[in-house]
């Protein structure tokens, strides 16, 4: 694969430098523009600080990982943090995604699956696949009650039931030898019950796991059969963490992310970043990141305002979100002699409410970048920016390349 | 490769659409500026329809398959029919290009070469490569002494020889186990003799294959060693149908062809798409596809003048069918919750009348499409269209997208 061949070329040219690096990841930032709506969210925010960096920065596109693909937020992380999310050797599977996202502490030989409560009926088919919309509270009680089925290992498997939100929870499997192997027990509908665990291969490992896990689903099923709603569950994702290379190994720089919400200090920490606690507004994190500035070479701050307002179509929610950043953009703005780049994960149009294939503007300011033509942090000017169209996993060489990371490759 | 891991990253998230998506090919349709021609066809051309959909659609550019190499039509369609044409898995040999361009219904397990009449001296050296310029009307009868003197089949092996046009011909050899690991006995100079017939491996079936073709080559040759101009044959290219995914099993999707020219329908075919009976005027080809609209997804439109005009040198001929098809496009500008991409397959500028490698213009107007700058169909403007540049390869999965039909990918 390409891609590998060119990051053992990079990493074969790494130096020091005293230049910080702070990416600022605005989520679902980009927007497209209509007939009727002309101007995007960026193009009608007022972002005096964004505009000043432009002007002094380089502007480009992001594809966040294939051209015409929607990414969700882990794919979409990963490609800015360098690692191609569509390379299987960085594959994070849902089962890993969800645990991370609860902050559970997942160890490199754990198995983890994403589990669905469902409703059941009396021949156990699925008659509602959101277990009757059972609360948080609901859920915590039940998982409760399913752990308990399975406080003894089952040779030597412990098997942990952890409570996530609404009829969700995840299931870890803890122990030596096991396999990943295994495919989803969730038909995806209603009529049907949910598929006996099977493992994808025939390995001895792949079938030792699927024996144990078959007795704690037995087990799990037995302790919430009078359950009201949530009588019954579905599975998917199993997966372990792929062990990703850290940050500092590859590029020997100490990485801080700054993000409240689990899943993204899960996929930071899954590349060796450090959790630099932080509040819940976008004040909170520019304050965790300067608090932390002499510690650290990099910086990742997550603003997740910009997708939330996107994914409810909430146009005004989005522009207003985009203002709330520029003010602490500013801060930024005089650190003339470091990195700072400013991009998404994807686009989050409100035409569309949800995660689109639309390019993402790319922001790169420092003492190396061309001052192009683009001048301002919009969907527009970063098509005629300098810095052209690049793949989001190409985002992190240019940042360490705007640093003066990087050395010449050959004579 | 890449490529491979991203198609079954994008067949993972396949869905359903309504919406249709038609793809007009204008062959050839690119140019380029020179310092006396300052203004290409494109945009020479006066065209209301085009700069309507373009005023309202995303604009970009495609790349064939390689930067700075010009394709013929068989590789430049197939990658705008998704297929990487640089791709081993992918390749389309002459042999098979020359039978489904004579509407030859090739058989899988059929092997086909491509045939040249050529004229030899006493020696048997080769002193006219174009078998003396013989008409149509020759190369039917000599191919019909041909055929005659390999009626009866070869170790089970049946030869077929059919006329194309001019010099050439096709030989089809249809039995089973054989194989295509055959060299060209084409010298592709005069003064020497065509090569005898040799494999490239040494497999049991090859020299099977080869047996089988010597006695052939003999005995057709002992048939036309009379003529007084085609009295030879070289042959190059055998291949067989390289069996690629259909395109209603890799999308899901119902696709139809409107292609006058056998090579068009037959390539076509090859992705599974159903030929269209159509006549060879643009008129015939968009009531074709109105014909048509309800019962498929996808349309494959093909307009063959602008390229015949650019081979010829004939500007104001190309900017003529530039015109003449745009007449036609403003049946699909109401089209406004549908997808239309229009592009070319590859530049045929008149000034080299020949294919060339220089960038096509894309146009995709769709309900998700970014509204951009670019506002006419022409090089010049796609340069600052969103879209970017991209691979053909690259379109088809852009128009799905544009179309709803591929969902987001990871959590």
């Amino acid at each position: 694969m390409n891609s590998r061949r060119h990051l053992e070329i990079l990493k074969s040219v790494v130096r020091k430098s005293e230049r910080k690096i702070a990416l600022v990841v605005l989520d679902g930032v980009a927007g497209y523009r209509t007939t009727n709506n002309p101007v995007t969210e960026l193009e009608a925010a007022r972002t005096p600080s964004l505009d000043r960096l432009a002007r002094r920065g380089s502007l480009g596109r992001v594809i966040p990982a294939i051209q015409g693909l929607a990414v969700g937020s882990g794919p979409g992380h990963l490609g800015l943090f360098g690692y191609d999310p569509t390379d299987p050797m960085n594959e994070i599977g849902r089962g890993v995604l969800e645990a991370v996202g609860i902050d559970y502490p997942l160890k490199k030989h754990e198995i983890s699956g994403r589990g669905s409560f469902v409703t059941l009926d009396r021949t156990g088919a699925i008659v509602d696949l959101k277990g009757g919309g059972i609360t948080d509270g609901e859920c915590k009680r039940v998982c409760a009650r399913m752990q308990a089925a399975v406080a003894e290992p089952i040779d030597g498997v412990q098997i942990k039931v952890l409570p996530v939100r609404d009829h969700r929870f995840c299931i870890i499997l803890d122990g030596e030898g096991l396999s990943s192997a295994l495919l989803d027990t969730d038909p995806e509908r209603t009529g049907v019950p949910p598929f006996q665990p099977r493992g994808t291969d025939d390995s001895i490992s792949t079938r030792r796991t699927m024996t144990i896990f078959a007795i704690a689903v037995t087990r799990m099923l037995d302790a919430i059969c009078v359950e009201p709603k949530a009588n019954g569950f579905v599975l998917r994702g199993f997966s372990r963490d792929p062990g990703l290379e850290n940050l500092q190994t590859r590029w020997g720089i100490r990485a801080a992310a700054i993000a409240s919400q689990p899943l993204y200090r899960g996929v930071a920490k899954m590349v060796g970043m450090t959790p630099i606690p932080t509040g819940h507004s976008i004040a909170d994190a520019f304050r965790a990141l300067f608090g932390a500035w002499n510690d650290f070479d990099f910086f990742y701050v997550h603003i997740k305002k910009t997708d939330l307002a996107g994914e409810e179509g909430d146009r005004a929610g989005k522009i207003a979100a985009i203002e709330e950043t520029d003010r602490f953009i500013e801060s930024l703005d005089s650190r003339l002699d470091d990195v700072i780049v400013v991009t998404g994960d994807h686009a989050t149009p409100p035409q569309m409410r949800a995660h689109s294939f639309h390019p993402v503007p790319l922001l790169i300011a420092s003492p190396f970048c061309d001052v192009d033509d683009a001048n301002r942090y919009t969907e527009r000017e970063s098509i005629r920016g300098s810095i052209g169209t690049v793949r989001a996993c190409e985002v992190m060489q240019l940042a360490l390349a705007h640093s003066g990371r990087l050395r010449r490759y050959g004579a």
